[in-house]
């Protein structure tokens, strides 16, 4: 079926020229002629180099052992059994296996070819050696194999003596009997997948400052590239064992998923920060969160929900943990007394994640480890409960000057996340009680002090990862806090009437997910871990 | 703590005149102390009926039995323990036990008060006896309370003899001894709960037909009432059943979930039917699917991917399936050597979830079907794929008039569906190798006949759910596709970019959740199954 340079999956009888005039104007066949044989000269010209090699000796002993496919367009199915790189281990010994992946490197050495094959996190050295079944010819044609093309390759696992230090797989390579190309790369790449996988400039030692470095900006413009490194693998991995162990922990719990919408009608609080978006004749927005709808889902006696899905902010913010578009991870929950039966669930599902994250994603954490080097993630359980004004004298008490009723700024955040990491050891706490004036008007005042509000945020390495509060379920309060707050209430007046025909009391909150990535593994800046992201400058890929 | 007539959670000390003097002008204070007399007054005025009660009597033998708790502020914790309704059984026979749930119905008969107390899709009877412990004081407060106020009760497990036919807990009823309003509707309800819950009109039959039915407009302004229904809760825990199950499936297949953006750069397909948005000082544009993305994962080697939100369509379609915002569940996929690996593992998927629903929905599923009666969903396994070429000889077989290459319209495949349905006994069935003309320019042609396509669609009941395909992975083929089609290359660079350093082969397709749901239950109408829908005329709720 596959020879050496023959490719026989590509289109060779795309045209069934009888049939298709029927449908077909003359221009369109013409079209479809050209890419026809477009397609096969492109097959052609894949194995030319191999049919060159072929002219020189009478014999290659290779025959059909290498070469390309050409595009695979499903021409037929076969049913070939190929191994994960990361099960190739030393138990498979002697056996011959296929495996598909990319090629990472090759180096031609005399005789002998050396490669490495890439897959996902995973890489394994394979060799060709010139002999019986290794032609000359076969060595040229893998030695010209442009990295980063994806490749089928059949070889025999061998042990080996000395430990391969720059592969996953140590303890064994692939004495390859087979190679053929599935996907070409173009041999110039606009940055190499080590250059973007090493470790950040001020982390480097002097011994290594030489090599060089991608900056971020060159790596997000070709985040395809940027995503292959074994870094990103394994950080969006850990992203996937977020989401995966927040709904697992909240299902236990008792919680279902809602989907809430994205265009909204109405800029809710208060127009700020609100992208518009044309809507038929008219004009709409994006939600900033879906709080108002998580809210109504409790006003209709869903009582415990929970969403994930795309907020949007067009904050014009430039900082390292600002996106206009991120992941929100969002629980709104009935309570029957007090909001701290949510705060405190909230709290545990966050410890439940920390735990499970430790526990399953050992390998991958290390792997980002090496790339962004950081203290392991602390906590302690049950989380620290910190009431905003103790917090205010903690932070008075080392030098900070700020009122009672200040918000905190991001650097006092910070600085407060390390008091607490030293006072209790954890690196994730729950501050509780902001004052009023600094939180939205939908938040309950405090019962006692209505200085204060039943609202708390969460926070990790001393940033921000969760805004959360109990909610006024009461439409007549409702209106006069928005009222104070200036809201035009034509605009939420869909929201306020949901609360007149009965509501339990209920809290909950919000989670940016892409920054309880970046915290938990110590990225440094939030694009690390958005597969795409937004910023007011970057809405490209 | 709670009497009868006084409301000791409501906030009476939130002032801390001292402490706030501080922060706070006299402006603002003034303002807190409105609101403060507000709050009082409202509590006092919740109260004022009992208290008139009170008068009339000397003595009432309920006090501190019933009441209002006012706003719950969480001034205080109280450990109560709460029973779910559908956990009230006969097992349960004279325990008393709290339940919270919202009050159904009231009617007062001489010395007796029936209620019909509601939480999510059960119900339970409550009853009270004018004597010892209950006062006609208490009995006319609890015949006063709006329906659908939440309430809190304490009563008496009883067996009875006859079973409740209005409730869902038919066996048993509560005795009641305490009943606490916790947030009072307003006494006039823009809609009736038993209305939007009743058979459609053409359902119906003579004998009921003097009841009133709301239409589906009112009951989508009024969404927050509407979806208190038993029917409403059974959709969306059936529709949470679909997300958590597609989920499983997929992991257990290998599969990671993705997030990807929403906002993009450029409308890729040509620019029809996108949303714009105003960004910061350009614009941009709504995603119409997370389909580039989910390519792009794929070039960067994540293999097999997931991604379920909001998809965007500026679609002017007002019909009973389109939704301008709707819930994709979206896969994407590496394939070895044929796309049908893929298909054939989405069809499976799709039976999987159509399997679990049956079993673990069995409840929900008969609950939808009193207010939408429809058949049994039926389906065969493993799925039936028809090729399209088949589809239409089955269709002219039938007097159908359609040429090779014309795509199906909507009365068509509808009544291929019923053809489908006949001859193969499934309502769940895949269309494979559409005619290229009719799919997107990133379609892989057919290997073998460049008339048709390595493409499919997925239906249920006729309609269809899923659209998807073998994805061209080669740039160059990718570049003369776009053209062909008159897509500005320029718009679409870096899209086409990913595929120049080697991509594997891919598939995948996008499933609208809403459909799914619609069609599995036979709602007939696809905003049934969304939250809160969008459609060319609405945005609001």
């Amino acid at each position: 079926m596959i020879s050496g340079g023959r490719s026989e999956m590509t289109n060779k009888d795309g045209l069934n020229g009888a049939e298709s005039e029927k449908k077909l104007s003359k221009k369109e066949l013409n079209k479809l002629a050209k890419q026809q044989k477009k397609l096969e000269k492109k097959a052609e010209h894949a194995t030319a180099c191999v049919e060159e090699n072929v002219k020189e000796v009478e014999e290659d002993v290779s025959e059909g052992r290498y070469g390309t496919y050409g595009i695979i367009q499903s021409a037929e199915r076969r049913e070939l059994d190929f191994t994960d790189v990361k099960d190739v281990l030393a138990s498979l010994e002697g056996q011959e296996i296929w495996i598909r992946g990319r090629l990472h490197t090759s180096r031609i050495k005399g005789k002998t070819c050396f490669i490495i094959i890439r897959q996902r996190m995973c890489s394994i050295q394979g060799m060709l050696f010139v002999g019986e079944e290794i032609s000359k010819q076969m060595l040229k044609f893998v030695g010209n194999i442009s990295k980063e093309s994806i490749i089928d390759i059949r070889g025999v696992v061998k042990k080996v003596e000395q430990k391969i230090t720059s592969c996953t797989q140590k303890e064994v390579e692939l004495h390859v009997t087979q190679l053929f190309v599935v996907s070409a790369a173009e041999p110039r790449l606009p940055l190499q997948i080590e250059d973007a996988a090493r470790l950040k400039e001020e982390d480097k030692n002097t011994e290594e400052s030489s090599l060089s470095v991608v900056n971020l900006d060159t790596r997000l413009d070709n985040r395809v590239l940027d995503l292959r490194t074994q870094t990103s693998h394994a950080i969006f991995s850990i992203q996937d064992g977020v989401c995966e162990l927040f709904r697992n922990t909240l299902k236990k719990r008792g919680f279902m998923e809602i989907h809430t919408p994205k265009i909204i009608s109405a800029a809710s609080e208060g127009g700020a920060n609100v992208f518009e978006v044309s809507y038929f004749k008219g004009s709409a927005y994006l939600a900033q969160s879906p709080q108002l709808y998580k809210q109504m889902a409790i006003a209709a006696d869903f009582d415990r929900v929970f969403t994930i899905g795309a907020v949007f902010r067009a904050e014009d913010s430039n900082t390292h943990r600002h996106l206009t578009e991120f992941v929100g991870l969002d629980i709104e929950m009935a309570f029957k007394f007090h909001y701290h039966e949510v705060l405190e669930m909230i709290a545990a599902v966050m410890i439940d994640i920390f735990k499970d994250l430790k526990a399953k994603f050992k390998y991958e954490i290390e792997t980002v480890g090496k790339q962004y080097p950081c203290e392991p993630f602390e906590f302690v359980e049950p989380a620290v409960i910190l009431k905003y004004s103790d917090a205010v004298k903690l932070l008075r008490e080392n030098g900070v000057e700020i009122g009672d009723e200040d918000d905190l700024s991001t650097p006092v955040e910070r600085f407060l996340g390390r008091l607490v990491k030293e006072k209790y050891h954890t690196d994730f706490y729950v501050l509780d009680r902001y004052p009023l004036a600094v939180r939205p008007f939908y938040t309950m005042p405090d019962a006692k002090d209505s200085k204060y509000s039943n609202s708390y945020d969460m926070f990790m390495r001393g940033e921000e990862i969760l805004s959360g509060a109990q909610r006024i379920h009461d439409a007549s309060l409702l209106t006069e806090r928005a009222k104070h707050h200036q809201i035009d209430l034509e605009k939420i007046r869909a929201y306020i009437d949901s609360f007149k025909y009965g509501c339990p009391p209920h809290a909950g909150g919000g989670i940016g997910l892409e920054r309880v990535t970046m915290l938990f593994l110590g990225l440094g800046n939030v694009r690390l871990a958005s597969l795409f992201p937004r910023d007011p400058k970057r809405i490209t890929p």
